[in-house]
């Protein structure tokens, strides 16, 4: 008995993102926070890689914004993507508990590491494609977000500052990130300055991984970013067959950390 | 006629971790790789945080070494605690979608910033503990990451390599870690040798995080690791009122990256 309603559930009324389930609804409200369950999810039979439609980044860049002052950088960016993506699918992204990302804030748990959007938004991209094609898309999403000068003036319109500076973070890192817009804004690390700018950041880094998800999922999928010129040349002798670094490692600016010792 | 079937499901047979579901198993296997599927999970009435239940770090050590050749060190380690658990528990862990963490192998995408296996470890560290109670925890597992001779000889008897040099990370990112190692043993980063290295630190890491947690689980957790003296000194100009960095970050070594200037 229990084994045929078990099956009947699983062909008919698990398939992912169909049905309409008004009464599982209810049942999903009792869950904590952060888990955004809208609809009762099939998450169970969902396979991987979770189906990604196309977002429209505008939406996402807000959601990044806002969810950065419940959970951080990291959770603000990953469930801004998963948000937008459970309004438009449901399952398998309605229980996902986009509250395990927290841990992410500060460069993970404030250890200044990489920074919490790109590793919450490199998580979403892998959540949702598989390795081979989630790694370049994620490694355009770094070095966007080495070299682009940010945050934009996109969410000025909501946001609590206006018109901020910009800084170009020059790595991936929280503590380079947050060190170079402290010292072009002027502002501490701590000001609440500091953290619109990195709620900031976290909208822009969300709708930047939706922009190149979209792309991909176009088939449109286009990286432009080339490795910095410093790198390049660091690689000329230190990557190479008779080297330490014998592959094709190398992405970040090594000069960011490393001296140039040719000079 | 539906939401009477789902009222009943929802209460009797989407309990976490009760009932016996063989039927279901045979819907579970159907799932491709990576999506540890024991039992039909009840994943959409998962509360978070998960439910952590103590396991055994060796089984975990051993788990994350093999893991780690099935997709890197963050789906090493993450996967590792991850399955140790869905083995014990069952639902919602036996359906979350670990494939997800191969995104961190190398640093991140081959960019070299936190180590996949810290990366891992702290996201199901936050995945079953909540925020105020994981950050400690992450930070513990992030200093001894950085400060003890790894890795263990504790995986000798199934590695590929036995008795492989130690060396000490300094920091959390993978650059500095693998360069350490490979400074230390000799190898290139690119060799079989670094991978195993990589490989037991998967499992070593993995197995760390279950003794933190199986202490936090028995309400013993307590942090020994302490801020490097290096990074003592430094704070004492680069953090406080007047400082741009004006709060209680500072948990790296400094001077890994950057000049003592008082010498």
């Amino acid at each position: 008995m229990k084994e045929e309603k078990m099956e009947k559930m699983s062909r008919r009324e698990f398939l992912v993102g169909t049905g309409g389930f008004a009464a599982g609804a209810a049942v999903g409200a009792v869950l904590g926070g952060g888990v955004f369950n809208l609809l009762p999810a099939a998450a169970a039979e969902a396979t991987y890689p979770y189906p990604y439609v196309k977002l429209d980044p505008e939406k996402v860049r807000k959601y990044g914004y806002e969810l950065y002052y419940q959970g951080g950088c990291m959770y603000g960016a990953a469930s801004a993507i998963i948000k937008a993506l459970a309004e438009e699918v449901g399952a398998p992204f309605s229980s996902f508990p986009v509250d395990m990302f927290k841990y992410g804030a500060g460069g993970v748990a404030g250890w200044g590491t990489i920074c919490g959007t790109v590793n919450g938004a490199a998580a979403v991209i892998n959540l949702v494609a598989p390795k081979p094609e989630a790694f370049p898309m994620i490694s355009e999403l770094l070095g966007w977000y080495s070299e682009t000068p940010l945050p934009s003036k996109k969410l000025d319109a909501i946001a609590k500052f206006q018109d901020q500076a910009q800084s170009v973070a020059t790595t991936p890192l929280c503590h380079s990130s947050v060190s170079n817009w402290c010292e072009a804004s002027g502002q501490k690390e701590s000001s609440p300055q500091r953290l619109d700018r990195c709620a900031k950041l976290t909208g822009d880094v969300a709708a930047k991984a939706v922009e190149l998800l979209n792309a991909w999922k176009d088939g449109k999928f286009a990286p432009v970013y080339k490795v910095p010129a410093e790198t390049a040349k660091c690689m000329g002798c230190h990557v190479g067959k008779d080297s330490m670094l014998n592959n094709s490692f190398g992405k970040m600016n090594c000069t960011s950390c490393h001296d140039d010792h040719t000079k």
